[in-house]
């Protein structure tokens, strides 16, 4: 099946008083002829592929965008097409993450990432829709979020020797707000109840549409959502895990500004959202960051000397801890008995590597000598508490759940777990916290950044775009903003590993 | 079959934490399950969409513009729809006329016509394409042409009390170099051999993309071409006449700038154009005049007192002589034996009604007493000269096409005459001129506008739009620049009536 964009190389009669077909005529029956497919040509692309066609004598090569609703004939050249560049974009509230595909042989050819430069309206997703709302709010934080991913795109074709405007085709996975402000959209009914976006499953677009400066009439694919908290991402999630295609049920945990839960098989797929991200991504602990060079991401405290060990991404000094590095470090706590079921400090255990934060108590991890800057990392309690409700909400959403449908963790064949917070975090770790439920530790596989994933895979062939919209109408959405049975183990999941005990048998009980 | 754009009343369920869809898409669900159609919603109609959808509480009146590549949603109001106004275009190389009409029952809202603005150009087409080479020819050219629709659009809104904008579809009838010049293509190589259009059968764009002022979405059809030399009106005229859904072999005859004449039935179609307008539209006499106030269209000549009688369109004071005058006159001049089988004045006749114009002798038709404006009515040698070779083209034209197909004239059933020269010619003066063949005088079905007609078919029902493609596939086009046979014919139809009279039973001959 064809990917987003694909070329036909098409050698015509040159016209004749005896043929006296009109060039775009001619061109369009030549591809006819070739393929058996009979594109329509855009107004605003007819005079230059015209011209094209006439000044390559009739023979070369034609760009054609796969559309839902038929094919379009948008480019000619005279040489042949040697690399089809197309930009797959992970859309994230903090972070953008891109690659540059080649259609030809779907080999990745370059990848690059940047800082959300909407930030400076606002650092979640929330405050960015107040201020949308504002007098030129919308087109502020959309401008804004259009000029990144043209520099994104600048990244990539400068890194892959390629003109920026030859990039044909995009594809976006984002949160269902971030897909709104990169659209102009509205947002405002986001984030207000009942939480009901403006568009979920928006037609493709052409990119000059949207202001991007890539090839004017690249054809721009937006990944579908189901709902304000549910985003193209996991939809990019499932293609990537294929978990629509599995025999056996199997469960996809995305960690971003959300929890964001899908469960199912080939037959069924059922999926929640909730807000259980933000102290496991490193946006709201104070030492908390990305995972990136300088953050911790790797910690274990001996509980007999209490002797604590760490490890930097990049082997370089630590900068902060980024959420595997808190996980770990909580459980180590945990296992060390520096804090109790509840997750509060007990100072007594170790008094001199406690600070006064001027917040309450925090715990040094790394004290300013060997620390990046001078600036000691610290674990403060009120992160700590965060994690707590972090990891209680975590464990309550995919309970909740796994009971809608009858089932337990134990049916599980898989539960692949995505972006950064799957790449990095120790499953070990987060079962000792009641995080994550105590299964086998193969059973968790991680799957790597799959909203860029599934953002390549829709370029590259129809059949995943077409799976996009099955998904979308397949999936039932269990909303836990209303949701009783959410709300009674969000309080049971609250200590370590969990009230009840008897869920976590190969995590040990103290006390 | 739908008209080109339609509406659907649709009511859907309000949003609620059970239904999360987003707006526009339970807009196109609700849609679905009312009438079985799955529109798309390009991205520039997103926004305004939703929020007429959200503002009229979930239910009111969807547009829906019928594409080729399926149906595309562009507005949603609160309010039933009771005029849903579409403009019709004639879009004449002189001249513009347009109707609105209401997509919900058919029936013609108003009408109104414009002179085309580019004559400040050029007055024909070669002069205008010639002016497109230039700098910013085509620009200038295009705006022009934009401007007087807009302008005649605006008209049609005043008569019909809607507001211009609520035009939601427009359909274009012209000749192919009128469609380049709308459409902002160069039309470089229409009058270079081997005279090939841009493009013949444009896809349907939106009127926004063409700088037009009624609704930015509003789908625009332009009736497609065969050739540089047979443009869409002439296919508008086959859809009007039916010519391509009779049984038995008809013709079709349409007289503007150039004579373009359709030979067939619903089996087959034969074409061919020349150049044997001008005269006979007025465009060469310096009397000249469309069928307009002023103009004489009837004229009779007593072969015994010689007196002259005419009769102009409006019964108002002659200002000139339209096309249908000029064969009355030249029919008259033949039979009281004012000018020879040549078309050469015979002075001695009537030396009186004869004056030297400077350029050769003049026939004085109405004289500075009873003429507008105190300006004689007058015909020369070289009006009648040019009147001869129009004529001799015309025969030779429909004498080449129907020795083409191996018929005779006695072979055809009916012969439609299409324009002003279909509306106001006396066939009998045509055939005593030999310009038309010697048949009974029913055979001759004058058809009116239907350029326009054409182009109001298209708006009204998906099968006429569906029936233009297939015409283009089916009409066969005769290319009478190199046709051998059409140059022997037309140096032997430079007589009155023929050179071989017995060709022309019916008319008498002197000499």
């Amino acid at each position: 099946m064809p990917s987003f964009v694909y070329t036909i190389d098409v050698e015509a009669n040159p016209p004749s008083l005896q043929d006296n077909t009109g060039d775009l005529d001619r061109l369009k029956k030549a591809i006819f002829a070739k393929s058996r497919i009979m594109p329509a040509i855009p107004l605003e692309r007819m005079a230059e592929v015209a011209q094209n066609f006439r000044k390559a004598q009739f023979k070369g090569t034609a760009f054609v965008n796969d559309m839902p609703n038929g094919p379009l004939l948008v480019d000619f050249q005279e040489e042949p097409c040697s690399v089809l560049p197309a930009m797959a974009l992970d859309l994230g509230t903090t972070h953008l993450e891109a690659s540059l595909v080649n259609l030809l042989d779907g080999k990745i050819l370059t990848r690059a990432n940047r800082e959300n430069s909407q930030i400076e309206y606002g650092a979640d997703i929330l405050s960015r829709i107040h201020f949308a709302v504002k007098d030129d709010g919308l087109s502020r934080l959309h401008n804004s979020i259009v000029a990144t991913i043209n520099d994104l795109a600048e990244d990539l074709a400068l890194q892959a020797g390629v003109a920026r405007q030859k990039i044909r085709a995009l594809s976006v996975s984002g949160n269902t707000t971030m897909v709104h402000l990169f659209l102009n959209l509205n947002p405002y009914y986001l984030c207000r109840e009942p939480y009901i976006p403006l568009v979920n499953s928006p037609d493709p677009c052409q990119a000059g549409a949207v202001g991007l400066l890539i090839h004017p009439a690249a054809p721009v694919w937006i990944m579908p959502s189901i709902g304000s908290y549910f985003g193209g991402d996991l939809i990019s999630g499932i293609l990537a895990s294929r978990l629509d295609e599995q025999q056996e049920t199997c469960m996809l945990i995305d960690v971003g500004t959300n929890a964001e839960v899908v469960l199912g098989n080939s037959e069924w797929l059922i999926a929640c959202a909730g807000a259980a991200g933000p102290a496991l991504e490193g946006g709201v602990a104070r030492m908390g960051m990305r995972a990136g060079p300088g953050a911790i991401e790797h910690v274990t405290i001996d509980p007999r000397t209490l002797e604590l060990k760490y490890r930097t991404i990049d082997g370089g000094k630590p900068r902060g801890i980024c959420g595997s590095g808190i996980i770990d470090l909580v459980a180590a706590f945990y296992l060390s008995r520096i804090i109790d079921i509840r997750g509060k400090f007990k100072k007594e255990t170790c008094p001199d590597r406690f600070i006064d934060t001027g917040d309450g108590l925090g715990f040094v991890v790394a004290d300013a000598d060997e620390a990046d800057q001078g600036e000691p990392v610290v674990l403060a309690q009120v992160d700590l508490d965060a994690m707590m409700r972090s990891k209680a909400a975590m464990y309550s959403i995919l309970t909740t759940l796994i009971n809608q449908v009858g089932l337990e963790f134990a049916d599980l064949h898989r539960i692949f777990v995505a972006g950064a917070f799957g790449r990095h975090i120790d499953p070990r770790q987060a079962i000792t916290l009641g995080m994550l439920p105590d299964l086998d530790i193969g059973v968790f596989q991680p799957i790597g950044n799959s909203s860029l994933a599934g953002a390549e895979l829709v370029l590259l062939d129809r059949h995943n775009r077409e799976r996009c919209q099955e998904l979308i109408a397949k999936i039932t959405y269990l909303e836990l903003n209303v949701n009783q049975e959410f709300m009674i183990r969000f309080s049971g999941s609250r200590f370590i590993p969990h009230t009840d005990t008897s869920l976590f048998p190969s995590v040990p009980v103290f006390d």
